[in-house]
């Protein structure tokens, strides 16, 4: 395997062939991602994992119906998970105090971890994986649907399946843009220009400018796809419903 | 490579040798994991590189004198980003609503997904890596080090170098503990105890329980590791530092 294409020609996949991801492949990537780094060993996280037609036909408006929720093998629900570790710490003679903000942040950055691990070592066995955003939009009503104890808290989705077809590769901007030495630099306007200047310039990014009336693509995030309006409206659904489960913020 | 060899054995490294990471590979691995998945394709992230003795030691009580920090060749802070994306709506007559709780968690988890992927670009190319949860804690005087600006949050960091010497390979619980398949099915106190068993019987276990006068090695966490007293101390410095770079929480 060569790393360098590897990894720079990975792709989301949203299509999925109707071959199935055996169980046994399934727990066997799980396992090797369960080696990723995690927060003191202690693992704060777990993954629900729907198979059914009936479960997925369950959680498809909870995605907004993306088309990648039906038509995967598999859907896996990562969540940031305290749960399981308080379980062992009252088995244990030890009282736990984690129904705090900074240890949900700390679950949450090893689910996060975890699940990008999971991603990356599907691809290198074949199989294409697509991250649903709208798990954080939606996390009460998924986390009825899976049964979520308290201070268990869905972070993301990965649909995952064999992959259907060729998808075109996504941009990413120049690495200058990301990286800063010693010191954050920030962007004059005309530096920033530059950087998102090849993006702006794609086929696809002008028939989406196009398509949605806009006069820049920026404006097609900004007024369509991540308003201030959506965000700010699933801003207190999260935070209420972390609250709800037992994460004092 | 085998896959699964490779995953599975992975370890983290703290000590370092004397061998400097270049800049032309650490600049390769970030633009390969730049291409991990992003939410919307706005890569959400940025990294402040430290290479300066100088910078390394302004650092080291931040990260509450980790030997890795001033042993390893580059210290990575990786940050959640919102500032670099809101320059370019502006530049780009859009504007952005991106100041709120949901837009801080996307960014978060992008900048989480980014810094796994470069951990594991990194540990293929040979290099060792460490992740340093002080982030959260101390992110208002890491933030002022390095110059970040509104909306720039310190995610966690990572020293990098090659490793010198071996180091013992870390346990993980059973793979079932984490997997649960259509609903979460929640633990009984004898399956939580089964689920541990090998864990709490490890020769560093006993003598961490030994070192710190506990009963369990739960006890080392709650009394010792990771407090109540230390979580509420730093959740609350987290998410006054978070409001303050412009995130209403």
């Amino acid at each position: 395997m060569d790393i360098n294409d590897f990894f720079k020609n990975r792709r989301t996949i949203r299509k999925y062939s109707s071959q199935n991801v055996s169980d046994e492949l399934l727990r066997d990537i799980i396992e090797q991602a369960s080696h990723a780094p995690t927060t003191g060993n202690m693992q704060l996280y777990s993954v629900v994992v729907t198979r059914t037609k009936e479960g997925k036909e369950r959680l498809l408006p909870m995605h907004f119906n993306q088309p990648s929720v039906a038509g995967c093998s598999v859907l896996l629900t990562f969540c940031a998970d305290f749960n399981r570790f308080e379980k062992w710490c009252e088995a244990s003679d030890a009282v736990p105090g984690y129904n705090n903000f900074q240890s949900f942040i700390t679950a949450f950055l090893d689910t996060a971890i975890f699940a990008q691990q999971f991603c990356t070592i599907a691809e290198m066995y074949g199989l294409g994986c697509c991250y649903l955003g709208t798990t954080t939009y939606n996390a009460p009503q998924i986390a009825q649907e899976l049964n979520l104890p308290d201070r268990v808290v869905p972070v993301t989705t990965l649909t995952v399946g064999y992959p259907d077809g060729d998808v075109l590769l996504s941009d990413r901007i120049p690495v200058a843009g990301l990286i800063h030495n010693e010191k954050y630099v920030d962007f004059s306007s005309d530096e920033i220009k530059l950087l998102y200047s090849e993006k702006e310039a794609r086929e696809d990014s002008c028939r989406f400018v196009a398509e949605n009336g806009k006069s820049s693509l920026a404006q097609v995030f900004t007024d369509v796809r991540y308003t201030r309006e959506a965000n700010e409206h699933f801003s207190k659904i999260y935070k209420d419903f972390i609250e709800s489960k037992g994460f004092a913020i």
